[in-house]
C-alpha cells in the first residue's frame, strides 16, 4: 500500500508513526467499494487513481485503524476520507473480514507488499449508495465492471498486490473470477 | 424446522415433496432478520411466533431453495413470504453463509432437528429496513433486543435448535453472546 | 459438474434420482484436495482427470450429500471415493464452507454449470496426507503447483466453471491468485 | 487479555512497547486449542490457568504478531510459547479468522476488554495433536468438554470477555452453543 498517503495519526506525530512502523505490524482496513443491484449483486467496482512518487496507480480504499477506534468506525472514516462524505456506505454487519491481507515491507515475502511498513489489513466489500467524489489525495475515482476490475490490464495498474484482493472480493461475491 | 408451514413447491406436488423428503437432503435458507443502526450495529432481532400442532413457538425466517432459484432469490422470496413485501431486505453480497445448520429428522443427531426432513440450511443475517408484517402463517413478529434474543427464556420458546443459530448470528455480528 | 459419474444413491434408484434432479436443488460437497507444508501452506493442488462423453477434463472432488449423512461424513466419503481410502484427509473443523457454488442446468445463469441438475455445492479445501490413487472413474490424479492450478491452461481443461472455485480456494488460503 | 504476560518484543524494549500500546492498536492472534476426533469433531477445549495480579483466571492462547512475522508463524510461535513445543498444531489453511475480537482498554466499549492496550485479535480454532504442557507463565492447562467450556461456571472464570470467543468458536465448529 506504498501508494497511499498518510492517514490521520491519532495521538502520534508523523515522526513517531514512522518509528513505530519499523517495529510493529500496523492494523489496516482495506475496503473494496462496490455498486450493487437491488438484489445485492455487484454491478461495479470503484477504484481510485493515485499519484505517488511520480507514478500513477489504481488503488482500493485503505487506511489505519486508530487507537480506540472500532473496525466499523475505521471503515466509515476511511471511506469518507477517500470517497467523500456523501458515499453512504452499507457498513458490514460483522467485523469478520472476507480476507486478511498481510503486507510486508520486503518484496517477495507474500502476495502483498508495502515498502513503508508491515500492515495487517482486514478486507471488506462495502456497497456505497450515494454520490462519491475522490478526496484531494486521489486524482480520480472510476467505476469499473467486475470483468474490467478483474482484468489483467487493470491488475497491471494496481500496486502492492491489491489486484489479488479485488479478484478475491469478486469471487467472494459470486461474480466471475 | 418442524414448526414451519410448507413452502411453494416448484414443480412438485405436496405428495411428491413428502416422498422426496425421505430420500434426499433438502436445501434451505435460514434468515435472521435484524434492525441495524446507521453504523451497521444490530439493534433488534426479529422472531416470528408460529402455531404448529397445537404448540406455539418462536422461529426465524426459513424456507426451501426452489429448483433453478438462486440463493439470493430464495432469501428475498422467503423474507417476503414471512415478513411481507415491504420489508426491504439488504440482500447479502456473498452467497457464502455465516453458518450451515444441518437439521436431521432423528433427535440427538446434532444441535438442529426437523422431524419432517433432512435439511441443509445456509444461514444469513439480513437487515430489513421497511415495515414488516407477519404473513398469514405466523401469528406475530416481535423485535427483541440482542440480549433478549440470546436469553434462555427465548431459547426455551424456539424449536429445532434455532436458538443456537440466533446466538451464533449475534456473536458473528460482534454482539455479546 | 456434468463430468462426474453418479454417486451412491442412498435409498433412491437411479431413475428416481434422475426424476428428482429435475425438481429440487441437490446438496453437494465440492472438495479441493491439497498437499500442505508443516506450516499449513498449500504446496500442491490435486486435480482428477476424467473422461465423460468422449471428452477428457480435469475436476475437483465432488459428490452428493446423502440422506441423513452429515457434511463431514459426505466430505470423507467422497474423498475416499475419488482419491482412495489411504488419502487421510484433514476433515474441516467447521461445516461452514469457504464458498458456495450454485450449479445451474442452463448455461449462462451463473459461473457454474451442470447440465444434469441444479446443485448447491458447499466448497472446502481439504489437506490430504496419505497416498492417493484415483478411483476407477478417474483416469488419473495430478498434483499441480498453485501457479499451474490457477493458470489459464488448466482453467481451459476444467468443466462447469470449477476453475473459478480452484482459484478462489487458493486466494482463500493466501496463495497468489 | 490483561492477564497475559508480555511476549517477546521484536526490536522493541518493554518501555517502548508500553509507550506504543497507548497510541496504536496492536495486532494479536487468539487461539482456541482443541482436541478433535478423526472425523474432525471437537472433543475437548484447552484452557490455560493463569495467575495475574493475585487473581487466577482461565485463558485461551494469545499473543502479539511481531514485526515481519506472518500470521501463521505467530499462531505456531504463540502455541509453542503457551502449550510447549510438542503440541503439534494443525496450522490453519487460511489466514482469514473465524472471528475478530476488538479488545478496548476502557470497560464497556464492547464485549472484549484489555486494560493494557487496544488489541485487534484475529481468532482461530487450532487442533493440537501432541502432548501439551503449559509454559512457566501458566499454572495449568485443562482439557474441558465443549459443554464445560461453554458453561456459565467456566465463563465466570475467564477474563476480558474471552468466554464469548470460546462459545463462538464452538458454534463455528458445529458444536452446541
Amino acid at each position: 500500500m506504498a501508494e497511499l498517503p498518510d492517514e490521520p495519526t491519532g495521538w502520534m506525530s508523523d515522526r513517531e508513526l514512522q518509528h513505530v512502523r519499523g517495529q510493529l505490524p500496523v492494523v489496516y482496513v482495506n475496503v473494496i467499494p462496490v455498486r450493487i443491484s437491488p438484489m445485492g449483486k455487484v454491478t461495479n467496482v470503484g477504484l481510485l487513481l493515485r499519484a505517488y512518487d511520480g507514478a500513477i496507480s489504481r488503488a482500493i480504499v485503505a487506511g489505519r485503524v486508530l487507537y480506540h477506534e472500532s473496525i466499523r468506525d475505521a471503515i466509515v472514516r476511511n471511506i469518507e476520507k477517500d470517497l467523500g462524505i456523501g458515499a453512504l456506505p452499507q457498513v458490514p454487519l460483522s467485523p469478520t473480514p472476507f480476507a486478511v491481507a498481510e503486507y510486508f515491507p520486503s518484496k517477495g515475502a507474500g502476495p502483498f507488499h508495502d515498502s513503508r511498513q508491515h500492515a495487517v489489513a482486514l478486507a471488506y466489500v462495502v456497497p456505497v449508495q450515494g454520490p462519491c467524489e475522490p478526496s484531494q489525495d486521489a486524482l480520480d475515482l472510476t467505476w469499473l465492471s467486475p470483468e474490467e476490475a478483474a482484468s489483467d490490464d487493470v491488475a497491471a495498474e494496481m500496486a502492492g498486490g491489491q489486484h489479488h484482493l479485488v479478484r478475491q472480493a469478486l469471487a467472494h461475491c459470486g461474480v466471475l473470477l
